[in-house]
């Protein structure tokens, strides 16, 4: 009996018309990120267990996509004593669970001919083994740019400047990339006297859009703070202003400790280098924290316009020590990501892909039969040569049935030469969309074309 | 103990230079397909393990990729009687093997939507467990465009079309593309009465490069192929001359074998159909078999120049019925595929990739320190605005460490803005090959280098 065919939970198919959407998105990104001096990188799908294992906390090592050696393994599975062994013993290779470890690990692994600072960017798939849910995929793109082996605050400012251009470039008003720096936490763990629970306070605050001011405080308590650290906490959560103004209370309010100090001016040479223009200017968040322990410099977060409810679309901040891993210390690195699929959403529910990237063939010359297939199908080539996509119906079918799939195909143009426009050297054109018909000049429909469409 | 970081056997990492050339590899063939109206599918990299079992063969089978179920595994582990039954236990997914059958499964889960004919085209990487070795890896991408839903020719003339326009581009000079048909070969097995043998004849003639043509006649003579057999393939695989005349003495050979006189007939209509105008005309090769036994008409083969011993650089055919393997019979294909990564070897060898695939970064602006760097940042900015890539030094490094950098990273100008120039309002702007250095005004630079670098 034959199956009815699927695919696995949590992966999808595209079809051309998404595929074309997610090109324009992924397209623009890159020539942002090559404009930028970044370079491209594809590291292969499957990593070596051992190099991913360890690497994303015991969670983390739970959802990654592990491969099932070839060749004799039963053997091997009857050592096993519990599931977790048996998968180690049965697999030898997984699926890359992010972007950032394969650079990590090529890194060290081609430290003697890299130029540095190396400026990579990627855009591959990854996969997780995450309950699928709406939003949430096994399988799906990242897309990152690090600058590794540069401490100059320089780069901080170039990744600020590429949010800004991509945004930019994709129409997507209202967009907000916000910054704060991991310093200004760890002075403010410092001033509590409890620099031991930075990484809760980071989680606690972290937590504030979905559980708020008066639930971040409850956490804090129950993770140890006082009522006295918990009304300092307060206090530096609830700095607002303009980023002037908020640079400003922040050096008051944490002038006890020089590694606020050191990230406050950090983040104020970001912001105020005198090098960068940007269409929307970055915004200090001093509730922005971002849960991965490794950042140690700034830190950022990307969000769509607040009319779309879609939160982050991209982050990154500065780590250091990433290739330590593997043994390469003292290579300090910064990055970001963009969150294609929310993009993607986002660009959906605001209607803002353009034109272009939502067709493929432009003009579609009807079939009318033997007699006139050679002059329609020179003109196609004429115009492929040109770089306009056309296409001549592949049989000579009944009209309503070509206009049909022309409909179906979204393809804008219809071309017609029948036998009265063979006889007449001409064409009749017409604009599926107005309806608009003309009769253009065989000699002109290169012209003719050459303005409508490209 | 740190272990030294390494990837799988059979997989690769794409530096920086190696992506920009197999980029320019995909653009090239991606803007063909979609000029002669190819849509872009995307499928999952996991499909269900029951969508790829018995589609490859017993040995295809036996390479693909499964990837290990999460959860608790160990009590379906003790059922197995065989490793090959633990897999089937253990495992509900597995790896792409190839694109085709992921086509097939999309076509029918989307029956109701598609336009017929469908014209897909699909590049992205497949896995397979094969024994790595020289030019063979196990992830590797394939890059295939077909049409399914029609029976019209007009395809066959188009993807050779395809062929003639992606090599043509490339800069191959003397690619060869081979055509022969199925059908022609039906015929052959017909006229010796014995169709049942089409398969080994098929497969004794695909040798014939390897084995030479006595191989070929002992292996038809093994495969139970009488002396009088081998004598008719014999003359069969002696014809020669233009392609008329090959197709005249096809025509003759084979007159009693109407199956063999309709391929021929195709044949002749894709040859000289009046529609196409090939840069290097397609050559019939009766000697062309291909191993798969899936098509049933149009068989073709791409070839590098001979200059380069490379074999194979694409291939394809038309089958019947593909879809049906998933329960949609009737539908009729024909496709063909790029060897990725032989063209590149090819380019590689002949030197034929173009500047413009080899570098990224366009111009560099040497750090000068504090005074010149918001002066060189933005004219980095400006150029980016147009489409120029460029950089600013991270930092205020020595100079012979600024230029090492240029020049390990292929950067062909750099620019300096020092004192001196920053007093006169022009800037040094030096090509790194030439060794040439000019002065020119800061207004100008736009100018001057929109003529150089784009």
């Amino acid at each position: 009996m034959m199956i009815k065919p699927s695919i696995p939970k949590g992966t999808r198919d595209f079809g051309p018309a998404v595929v074309k959407k997610r090109q324009y998105i992924f397209q623009t990104i890159r020539e942002t990120f090559e404009l930028f001096g970044f370079q491209p990188l594809e590291t292969p799908s499957m990593e070596n267990l051992s190099t991913l294992t360890g690497k994303y906390g015991e969670e983390g090592d739970k959802l990654i996509f592990k491969i099932l050696d070839n060749g004799d393994i039963l053997g091997r599975a009857q050592q096993a004593k519990d599931s977790r062994e048996l998968a180690t013993l049965l697999c030898e290779k997984a699926l890359r669970y992010d972007l950032t470890i394969p650079f990590a690990r090529y890194v060290v692994m081609n430290q003697h001919e890299l130029a540095l600072p190396f400026k990579r960017y990627q855009m591959q798939p990854v996969w997780r083994a995450d309950k699928p849910q709406k939003g949430r995929y096994r399988e799906f793109y990242q897309c990152d740019a690090d600058v590794v082996g540069s401490n100059s605050l320089l780069n901080e400012v170039e990744l600020l400047l590429i949010y800004d251009r991509v945004f930019s470039k994709l129409g997507m008003q209202g967009y907000e990339v916000r910054v704060n720096n991991r310093k200004i936490l760890s002075g403010l763990a410092e001033l509590i006297g409890k620099p031991e629970l930075l990484t809760d306070i980071t989680i606690s605050i972290d937590k504030l859009d979905k559980i708020g001011l008066q639930g971040v405080q409850q956490e804090l308590l129950d993770r140890g703070l006082s009522q006295q650290d918990v009304d300092i906490v307060n206090s530096f959560l609830q700095i607002q202003g303009n980023n002037q103004e908020k640079l400003q209370q922040l050096q008051v309010l944490l002038q006890s400790s020089p590694v606020a100090q050191k990230g406050i001016e950090e983040l104020s040479y970001v912001l105020n280098s005198g090098l960068a223009n940007f269409n929307s200017p970055p915004i200090v968040d001093v509730t922005l924290a971002r849960g991965l322990n490794y950042y140690t410099g700034m830190i950022v977060e990307a969000k769509g316009p607040a009319s779309v409810k879609m939160g982050s679309i991209g982050g990154g901040g500065r780590y250091d020590d990433l290739t330590g891993l593997f043994g390469l210390p003292g290579l300090s690195g910064v990055g970001i990501s963009f969150g294609v699929d929310r993009i993607y959403d986002v660009l959906e529910e605001l209607q803002l892909f353009p034109a272009t990237a939502q067709q493929s063939t432009k003009i579609l010359f009807l079939n009318m039969g033997e007699a006139s297939m050679p002059v329609a199908f020179k003109h196609v080539m004429q115009l492929r040569e040109q770089g306009i996509s056309a296409e001549l119906y592949h049989e000579p079918a009944k009209m309503d049935k070509q206009m049909k799939y022309a409909d179906k195909r979204g393809i804008p143009y219809v071309v017609i030469i029948g036998e009265s426009e063979l006889q007449e050297n001409n064409v009749s054109a017409k604009n599926l969309q107005t309806g608009q018909q003309d009769k253009v000049a065989m000699d002109d429909l290169l012209g003719y074309f050459y303005c409508l469409v490209s």
